[in-house]
C-alpha cells in the first residue's frame, strides 16, 4: 500500500475521552473512531489489524477440527424464552420489536440459536461430536462502555460451540478448543495465562479465561508461584481451613454494646478497641430475588459470586438499604446473624469456624454484640468458601505462595454440560437407539479487544509496538527522497522487492517531512521500519529499525532480499514468532 | 475438506415454505438455515460461497482505489434526525432503544455514518477523492421477507461511499465504480445488465442497477434491441410524444352519463361501447402527506414512482377509500380531472395531449363523463412522462425496438451529489480556502444476494450449477472404493494432488453408496466432479463431469496433474472466466 493514496486520520492529541493507552492510540493512529458510545468505526489500518487477529484465529479453529458458520445478529425472543435467559440475562440484552410488534434481542453470545440449529438437523450419535464457530459482530448493551475496544457494545468475537454424545467427549471437545486458544494467543505474539474462571451468566461446568497479562487489566489474577494453578480473583478457592473447629468453644454469654454512630469495620473495631480479625461482618444480598446473609471475616472481602454459586442463583445483587431496614430492623451498618428477620438464611466463609468470641452487629441503631458463638447463637445455613482469596493466601492446590498480576480477558472457554441441551431438548439417538442430551461446550474470542489488548501490553511513549503477526502492516518502508527522483525511483524498487518476498509492507511515499513520517510510523507501531535516504542511496544502505527495541541496523541494497529476510527472521522470533 | 468431517446437512424434500429456486436448493444442499422469517443461518458450504463472492468484490474494490472499513450495525438516531430520514424512511428501519432509553437503528444502508465520520476528518482538498467501502451485515425490516436469500431482513452487503471535490471528480469515482461492478460481476461469472434506475430512498443525481438475467427475477429490464439502453421498469423513460397538441382541439360541450355499477375501466368502456384508449383513469395517491391527482390513458399503467419524482416528494402511497371519497364525493371507481376536492393538483401522462373528447369519472356515484377536453375543462398541472413503459414502445434513446426481460438486482451505483454532504455540513476548504461541499456517491453489491441469484441462473433439475469462482468447492474428488483399500488410498493421493495444485476441491471419502455421493455432488453443484472407482483405477482412468454441461471425459491417472490442468482451464473458459 502507498500511503500517499491512503487513508490514516492520525490526531497529534490524545481525545479527551481515552482513559487508557489502547483507547488512546489507537484514535491517535487513526484506526478506529468513536461513532456513539460504546460503537466504534474500524478505519482501514485498524480493520487490517482485526482481520489479521481474525485470520489466526480462523486457522487455528480450522485445524482443530471446527467448522465455520455465521448465525444472524438479530434473534428471535422465543429462543431465548426457551432456555429461560430472555427474563434474567439483564439489561446487556437488547431487546427489540420489529414492525409487526414481534420480540427480537441483538445476540450478545448464540448458545440458543446455535442449540437451535443443531437439534433440526443432528439425529444420530455418527454426525457426533461437531464443533462450529463464526466471526461476527456482537452486541452487549453495557451500562458504562469504556476504554475504547475493550469495553464496548458492539465488537468482533470468534464464538464456537461443541456438541457431544458423552461427557468425555465433551471434556475432550473442551481441552481441543483449549489448545487452540494457547496456540492462536501464541501465534499473535501476546503474554497471556489460562486461569480458572467463573461461568457467570452463560454457565454450566467449568471453565478457563485467557488472560493478557498487562498492568492495566481490569481483571486480578491469583497465580501460584509454584504449580501451574492460576485463576480469576473471583473465582480462586481459598484453601480450605486445616486447624480445629471452635464454633462451639466455650465463650462468654452473649451481650449487647453500644457502638453510636459506628457504622464501619474501622470505627467499630476503634472504638472497641479490637483488631478486626476479631469482628464478623455481615452483608445483605438478594439472589434471584431472595434475601440471604453471607458473613466474613471483618478483615475479609466477600466474594460474591461464590456466594451466588453456592446459594445455586442466576443473580446477585447487594440489598438495598430499604430491604437491610426491613431485614434487621436497624440503618445500614448494624447487621447480625443473631435476630435477622425469619427465614433469611446466613452463610458464613469457611474460616469463621476457626475461632468464636466474635464481635458482631447486633440488627438495632448504633448497637453491636460480643461474646458472638456462631455454634451457640446462630444458625449458620453453611459454612464454605464465600471469600476472596488475597495475595498472602496460600496456593490452593499445592500450598506453595501465590503472587496477584493484573490481566485482560480476551478469551473464554466453558464446558457447559447438558445446561442448553436440556432445556432446549437437543438430543440424538446412541448406538441402541436411545435419545440422549448433547454435551456442550462454547468458546469465545474477542478479536477486536485483543488489538487493544496487544497495545496495552506492548507499546511505549511513541506509540505503539505491534507484534508483526497482527500489525496493520508488517513493515513501512519510508523514502526521505523528497523531490530527489534517484531516492523516490530506488525507494519504490525495495518496495516491488518487499511485495514479492510476500512482506505485508506499506511504502510511505507522501511529500511529508522526515520527522513527521518517523513519528507517524512509531505511532502505528509497524514492527519493522526500513528508512531509504539520500546518503543511505549514497553509501548503498537502507536503515532499519526495530521498533520494540529500538535497535537500529544497517541493509545493504545490494542483496536487499537475502538481509532483509535474515533480519525480519530475527525480528519475528524476538517476538517468540515465526514469519 | 474431507467430507466425511464436514458438515453438510442435506434434505431430500423441497422445504414447503420455499417459493423459488434458489431458496430450495439452498436448503436442500445445506446450505443455510431459517433462523426466524427473512433471517438465516449460513452453514459452512453457504458460508464458503458467500466468502467466494466478497472476495472477489473485495478485490474489485481494492483495485479502483477503495479502502475497506468497517462501520457498525447499529446506529445513532441523530445522524438519522440530521438528514431527515429518520422520519421518512418508513418502516424497513428498525428502530430501538438503548437501557438508557437512547434512540437508534440497525444500519440498512450507512450514507449517514460514512458522511458524519469523513466529514470529522477530511479538511482540505487535498484529502479528496476518496472511496471507504464495507463487507457488513445490514438489516432492513421487509413486510414481506420471502425467497429465501433473495429477499432477507438480515443480509450481507458490501457498500462504498466515494467523496469528490467536484461534479466531475464524482462522476469519474461513479464510472470508476461502474467498471469495477462489471468486473465484480464478470468474475463472478454472471451473466448480468447495468440498467438505468431509479434512486429511491437513497436519493441523488442518478443511478443504475446491475441486474442478473434470470427468468425468476422481481424486476423487468427494458431493453433495446439496438442501442445499449436498458432501464428498470419503474424508471424507463417513455419516449416523448411527437405529434401535435390536441387539448384545444374542437370537443363537444361536456356531458354526464350514467353508469351504474361500472367501477372498472374494462366495465365502463364495455358500457359505452367505446376502447379504453378513449378513458382517462384518473389516480389518487398521497406523496408526502399531500393528496395528488394523475391520469394516464385507460389502457395504461401509471408508473408512481415517475409521479413521486415529479412531485418531488419521499413516500408515494395509494389513496384510501376515505380519502377517495372526501376528494370526489363518490365511491372508488368515479374519480376524474373535473370537480376535483379544491387544490389537488392534476398532473397528466405526455400522451394525453395526443387526443381530445375523452371519456373519464364524473366525480358521483355511477357518474362519467364524455366530451371531455383537457384545455378546456380542466387545469392540469403538467404533462409529463407518468406511466410505465410497454413492448410495444420504442426505445427512449434510439426509437428501435425493445424487449422486455426478467432479472435481479445485485448491485447499485448512485451518483448522490450534494444530498448528504448539504444536510451534514460535510464541507472542505477548496485551493482558494473557500468552503465546499464534499460530492458524493454510494455503491452498494448484495453479496449474500448474489449466490441466490447465481442459483436462479444456474441450475437443473438435480441441484445447483455454481460458476467455479464462487462455488463452496471448485471440484469434488468422489472415492467409489468403499471397503477396497487401493482405491481410498489412490484417491487421498489425488485429493494432495489437488490441494498442491491450488484447486479449491473437498474430498468425498464418506463410506456411502455411489448413488447417494453422485445425488449430492449434483445438488451442491460442485463444477466439477472427478470419480475413482476400481475399474477406474485397474483402467489408469479417473472420470471428470463438467456439472453445468454434464460432459464427461476421463484423465489419466498417470499424468493426472497435467490432465486436469488442462481440463480445469476448458471448465473455467466455458464460463468465461479464468481458473
Amino acid at each position: 500500500m502507498r500511503l500517499s493514496r491512503y487513508y490514516i486520520p492520525t490526531l497529534k492529541e490524545d481525545p479527551a475521552d481515552a482513559e487508557v493507552v489502547s483507547h488512546k492510540l489507537l484514535m491517535r493512529a487513526g484506526m478506529v473512531r468513536k461513532l456513539t458510545s460504546g460503537i466504534y468505526n474500524y478505519l482501514p489500518l485498524g480493520l487490517r489489524a482485526i482481520n489479521k487477529v481474525a485470520g489466526i484465529v480462523r486457522e487455528e479453529m480450522d485445524r482443530a477440527g471446527a467448522m465455520e458458520v455465521s448465525m444472524p445478529m438479530v434473534q428471535p425472543a422465543d429462543l431465548w424464552q426457551e432456555t429461560g435467559r430472555w427474563d434474567y440475562y439483564g439489561k446487556e440484552l437488547l431487546r427489540l420489536k420489529d414492525r409487526h410488534g414481534r420480540d427480537y434481542c441483538l445476540g450478545p453470545t448464540h448458545e440458543e440459536v446455535i442449540t437451535d440449529l443443531v437439534r433440526g438437523e443432528i439425529k444420530s450419535y455418527k454426525q457426533l461430536p461437531i464443533n462450529l464457530y463464526q466471526i461476527q459482530t456482537k452486541f452487549r448493551d453495557e451500562i458504562r462502555p469504556r476504554f475504547g475496544l475493550m469495553r464496548g457494545r458492539e465488537f468482533i468475537m470468534k464464538d464456537a460451540y461443541s456438541f457431544d454424545r458423552d461427557e468425555s467427549g465433551a471434556e475432550a471437545s473442551y481441552w481441543a478448543m483449549f489448545e487452540a486458544y494457547k496456540a492462536a494467543f501464541s501465534r499473535i505474539g501476546l503474554r497471556f495465562k489460562p486461569v480458572q474462571a467463573d461461568s457467570g451468566a452463560i454457565g454450566g461446568d467449568f471453565s478457563h479465561e485467557f488472560m493478557v497479562l498487562a498492568e492495566t487489566g481490569e481483571d486480578t489474577i491469583a497465580s501460584c508461584k509454584s504449580c501451574q494453578f492460576g485463576a480469576n480473583l473471583e473465582k480462586a478457592k481459598v484453601a480450605a481451613p486445616v486447624s480445629e473447629c471452635l464454633c462451639d468453644a466455650p465463650c462468654p454469654p452473649i451481650e449487647q454494646v453500644d457502638t453510636p454512630g459506628q457504622h464501619t469495620v474501622d470505627e467499630v473495631c476503634a472504638f472497641l478497641g479490637i483488631t478486626s480479625d476479631k469482628l464478623i461482618k455481615t452483608l445483605l444480598f438478594v439472589v434471584d430475588g431472595n434475601p440471604v446473609a453471607a458473613l466474613v471475616r471483618g478483615d475479609r472481602e466477600l466474594n460474591d459470586v461464590k456466594l451466588r454459586n453456592l446459594v445455586g442463583g442466576n443473580e446477585i445483587e447487594m440489598a438495598d438499604e430499604a430491604l437491610v431496614r426491613k431485614l434487621t430492623g436497624a440503618p445500614v451498618g448494624f447487621a447480625g446473624p443473631v435476630g435477622l428477620a425469619e427465614g433469611v438464611p446466613v452463610y458464613a466463609d469457611a474460616e469463621l469456624c476457626l475461632a468464636t468470641d466474635w464481635v458482631a452487629g447486633a440488627n438495632a441503631a448504633d448497637t453491636h454484640i460480643r461474646h458472638l458463638s456462631l455454634g451457640r447463637d446462630c444458625a449458620i445455613e453453611k459454612f464454605a468458601d464465600l471469600r476472596v482469596i488475597e495475595p498472602t493466601d496460600p496456593c490452593p492446590e499445592c500450598g506453595s505462595a501465590i503472587e496477584f498480576t493484573k490481566g485482560i480477558e480476551v478469551g473464554h472457554v466453558f464446558k457447559l454440560g447438558l445446561k442448553y441441551s436440556k432445556k432446549m431438548e437437543a438430543t440424538f439417538l446412541d448406538e441402541n437407539g436411545k435419545s440422549q442430551y448433547m454435551v456442550m461446550g462454547c468458546y469465545g474470542i474477542g478479536v477486536s479487544r485483543i488489538v487493544a489488548s496487544a497495545i496495552e501490553q506492548n507499546h511505549d511513549d511513541a506509540g505503539c509496538c505491534f507484534p508483526p503477526s497482527i500489525a496493520p502492516f508488517e513493515a513501512v518502508l519510508i523514502s526521505l527522497g523528497g523531490k530527489d527522483e534517484a531516492v523516490n525511483v530506488k525507494a519504490d524498487e525495495l518496495y516491488r522487492e518487499l511485495l514479492a518476498l510476500g512482506v505485508d509492507a506499506c511504502f510511505d511515499d507522501r511529500q511529508e517531512r522526515p520527522g513527521v513520517k518517523f513519528a507517524e510510523a512509531d505511532l502505528i507501531g509497524y514492527p519493522m521500519q526500513l528508512v531509504l535516504g539520500g546518503k543511505g542511496l549514497a553509501n548503498g544502505i537502507v536503515e532499519a529499525k526495530d521498533r520494540k527495541t529500538g535497535e537500529k541496523t544497517e541493509l545493504p541494497i545490494d542483496g536487499f532480499t537475502q538481509a532483509f529476510t535474515a533480519w525480519r527472521k530475527e525480528i519475528w522470533n524476538r517476538w517468540g514468532l515465526e514469519a
